[in-house]
């Protein structure tokens, strides 16, 4: 049983469990792209999930000790480029270019998200754990109205989850012993990479994250203390 | 002459510019002391003058490279104790030495503080750029709700200002140049270093931070961008 009272703090992964990235990304560039001239008509569905496929990858390269840490957006480009070429999408100037990068600077939050994050912010500290950099976190939260008291993660910690140090770096940045951050996500993986961090877990139950019902991550794996139905949800079991 | 479209961020000192710490400090352990049994009476304005005495020299062993980084909290906690013996005061307990250390996470904004940089937020990025730690931070803007977007300064960069990397490293956060950034203080020392690194610099006039007024910093030195009665005289300097 997780006793509210024992948390001070709520970490969050954001790509996916507070902003809807694929939803956004497809209106974001369908509308970017049919204003243009010319306008460049593709899946933009299909053009999120394959940049989305390179992100893994990607931060693996710095995990790994092959490369140093780089800012999300720095890895997020390189992305963008192959898969510019991938979809035979010709002839972007590079202003053109890092606006699109800069999508993941818009992204808009799941309905649900910030009012019950707001309800949580009264009685905890509010802090994103995100493997995006600090600027992306800022515009997003400023454009979207997200409540954060820290914006914390991969670039504080100069690791990407889920390695530990970029959770062990937040608590120690919040003053806090991990048992008493809870970390919220939609995603398992996170959560057990928290836990054996000593990190309380909420999962919020993100299904159609890729537009579509996931094949995993659709409940809480055993051992993760609470399975919510969305942020509000989170908010009523901790007595918000 | 200082363009305000050519500014994306306002960085800001913290105690002294947004913070009244003489005053909260003289109030708030006044309350406590009166409060507790047996009750404890002292100048509380003489003890957090000397308190404050003791923080450059703290800070500069740091510096120096004499040790590694430690948060404020911890030389703020080393410089209590030493002015708890000083001041001839026996026998708190850790949990009330903690409290009495953690005065610095409670102080009160000026007053102009919060109206202005709420009227500045809506057009800029306003990130603290202190010496303080993060936790001090949350918990300060927490209580007095001050809005920053970001939480930036000496525990992110490691480094304590006017060290070039705390001011450069948050413009880098910021995914910013320099020149982007605007400094912001009521200490000239502070917005000379931030020059030299390329910020633009706006000084906020705060005669009584001592209690009584100032021998220096009354006024912007030569070079400053901008020279500001309070908070509201800078947001409508820059148009918000």
């Amino acid at each position: 049983m997780l006793d509210p009272a024992s948390i001070k703090a709520l970490t969050f992964d954001v790509f996916g469990t507070v902003v809807d990235w694929r939803s956004s990304i497809l209106r974001d560039l369908g509308e970017f792209f049919a204003k243009r001239k010319p306008p460049i008509e593709r899946d933009w569905g299909k053009f999120a999930d394959a940049w989305r496929k390179k992100y893994q990858p990607a931060m693996e390269r710095v995990r790994s000790g092959n490369r140093g840490f780089v800012k999300l957006d720095v890895l997020h480009m390189e992305n963008l480029r192959e898969n510019l070429a991938e979809f035979a999408i010709p002839d972007l100037s590079e202003a053109e270019i890092d606006h699109v990068n800069r999508v993941w600077h818009r992204l808009d939050p799941w309905p649900d998200a910030v009012p019950g994050m707001t309800r949580l912010r009264r009685r905890y500290i509010l802090a994103s754990l995100s493997n995006g950099n600090v600027s992306l976190m800022v515009d997003m939260a400023k454009r979207a109205g997200i409540p954060w008291d820290a914006i914390l993660g991969s670039e504080t910690a100069r690791a990407f989850k889920p390695q530990p140090e970029a959770y062990l770096r937040a608590a120690e940045m919040l003053s806090l012993e991990p048992a008493q951050c809870l970390m919220v996500a939609a995603h398992n993986s996170d959560l057990h990479a928290a836990a054996k961090c000593g990190f309380r877990t909420a999962f919020i139950r993100r299904p159609n994250e890729y537009g579509k019902p996931k094949k995993y991550d659709l409940a809480a794996d055993a051992g993760i203390d609470l399975d919510c139905a969305d942020m509000n949800d989170l908010a009523d079991r901790l007595g918000c």
